[in-house]
């Protein structure tokens, strides 16, 4: 089965941005590589602001997509592929249901929060991979916003890395966890 | 000087507490001790609402301190020692003045958000303790609410517990650090 991995770097508040988009306060140092998650996925997913904030950071043109197959939930834009990408529309759950029905490796969930609620709401997020730099910054956009339902996860992963990065990785615990 | 620690359990959503103040889905692994913590620490300060969810959980009569001595910021409660705490008024910043005139171990910041806050307006908070367990709970009293302004921290602490806690401390450096 194809995993939903919602991946980001956060501020150590919890924001994945500050409230104007930026993400100036989020480094990767040196010591740390995404490639091993890379390797792992073959499709991205992203709500319409943050594919926006994205093809900004790219030029503007065309979306700077890492070589996956990106799609782009979104109200406003028509469905369809343009730009680097595949709007769509509908819910998280029949969208998910066809990419799973498909051959493929894992899925990254690139955010932004609302959509990660979204998938949250649905409990169709199987992994959280979140990068924390040692900044409060005290505003921003949140990366996992209220309201969702309660959702338990085992940690498997946790790692310090230089500048006090520190990377987390958690599986979905669907089971309830014994006391 | 007494330096401020800024110590919490959160869940991995950064809420200390739910929407009702319980805190049901925070636990302490056996292979974890506040000990190191508590020996530091002589001193606590809390707001108003942390104080009537803790003098409740310890029964409604006097409010368990774990023997140290206990401020509780109040605009509502009358200034005055009872009921095993000090109640205080006024400024973060004049109340901290006068606890490092005296001689004294570390303080213990316990919450909630609304107080850390004030603390961090104030750049007051020198250290943060924080213990994070594997659930989101999906909405909730958040540790860090929005807003005050941009603060840098250093990772000192970083480890794994059973159960997937994970237990992080920070030091503040208010020295930018080099990029």
């Amino acid at each position: 089965m194809r995993k939903v991995t919602y991946g980001v770097g956060i501020s150590l508040d919890g924001y994945i941005a500050r409230p104007d988009g930026s993400v100036d306060f989020l480094f990767m140092p040196k010591d740390y590589s995404m490639g091993p998650f890379f390797k792992r996925v073959d499709t991205a997913v992203m709500g319409r602001k943050t594919y926006e904030v994205g093809l900004k950071m790219s030029g503007g043109k065309t979306f700077n997509g890492y070589g996956l197959k990106c799609y782009v939930f979104s109200k406003k834009e028509k469905p369809g592929e343009r730009k680097g990408v595949t709007f769509v529309r509908g819910t998280t759950k029949k969208w998910l249901a066809q990419r799973q029905k498909q051959k493929g490796k894992d899925i990254w969930l690139m955010g932004g929060g609302e959509l990660a609620r979204a998938f949250l709401r649905e409990d169709l997020v199987d992994e959280l991979y979140l990068g924390i730099v040692p900044t409060l910054i005290g505003q921003g956009i949140p990366a996992l916003p209220a309201s969702f339902p309660q959702r338990e996860f085992a940690l498997v992963e946790n790692k310090s890395y230089s500048k006090g990065l520190i990377a987390l990785r958690y599986e979905r615990a669907r089971k309830k966890r014994k006391k």
